[in-house]
């Protein structure tokens, strides 16, 4: 029996002025680093312009990482209406991305990201930094963006395997 | 010389469940119907399914129709968080697809729509259904969401004008 191939995940922490993502492979317990890094956005551009930019970003990493199974970071909602609304532009592209090129996507709440990868839901940003490296010792994240959406895709392939469980027991 | 060919211009009323749009002509003062419905997406798919929808509704329309321009009604934020961030999501994809087919996308607050169709910022949805009537007498909207995209078709084809004439006067 040939052995099984690994699974290649890609992790988006999605903004409008930088979204961050981030390629990882997974096989059963072994993880693997394959690239990450950012998408920005003109802040000088109209924002329908700027959302086309995440869009031809983010699908250019589709088309050259081939992930076949995607992770997008869930918004945090803050009383800041607007800024909420900005982010969910955003949010929607990274979402749309994957779905259009035939990509599954899941979708995890920041606290879950944060105890998945450090094992508590209140880590700051230097602790999911740490463990990312420690998970990924080839990564080399230029921004804490990449870092969590490397931190997203991690998460995933944690809960991945639960999920795929729970879909053929409700079957 | 010839005369100038009338402008087409796509209206969008952007919602997660139903995005209506509308499609109208301007040539100087004259104004015609074009075309209206609303996108639907299916509740039962995930968030990201829901959006590709919506893109790939809005990109049919854009291809059928060939608008020139497009608007987009910008989003009354208000304090449900949640129900914000979701029509930030469909909100993303309305001022995207438009973008990505190379078509100019101005945005309009929805007072500024009634102010525009009606003559007050504070008129029902009634109003403006008789208003876009009597302005399109040959439209037909089977939804309140289509309705609205004709409105802010009619909003942009009042004030392009005037944003064309400011962009002339930076120059």
């Amino acid at each position: 029996m040939a052995a099984a191939p690994p699974i290649r995940i890609l992790g988006i922490d999605p903004g409008l002025r930088n979204t961050g993502w981030g390629v990882i492979e997974s096989l059963g317990p072994n993880l693997r680093f394959v690239a990450c890094g950012t998408v920005h956005s003109d802040q000088t551009l109209s924002l329908a312009d700027r959302l086309r930019q995440l869009f031809d970003g983010l699908s250019d990493i589709c088309h050259t990482h081939m992930p076949d199974e995607a992770a997008v970071e869930e918004t945090f909602v803050n009383k800041d209406a607007k800024a909420t609304l900005k982010l969910g532009h955003a949010r929607g592209i990274a979402l749309l991305v994957p779905s259009r090129a035939g990509i599954p996507v899941s979708e995890y709440a920041p606290n879950l990201v944060k105890k998945s990868v450090v094992g508590t839901g209140h880590a700051d940003k230097d602790q999911i930094r740490m463990m990312v490296k420690v998970l990924l010792p080839k990564s080399d994240p230029k921004s804490a963006d990449a870092n969590d959406a490397l931190a997203v895709a991690l998460t995933h392939a944690q809960h991945r395997g639960i999920q795929a469980l729970t879909r053929s027991l409700m079957r």
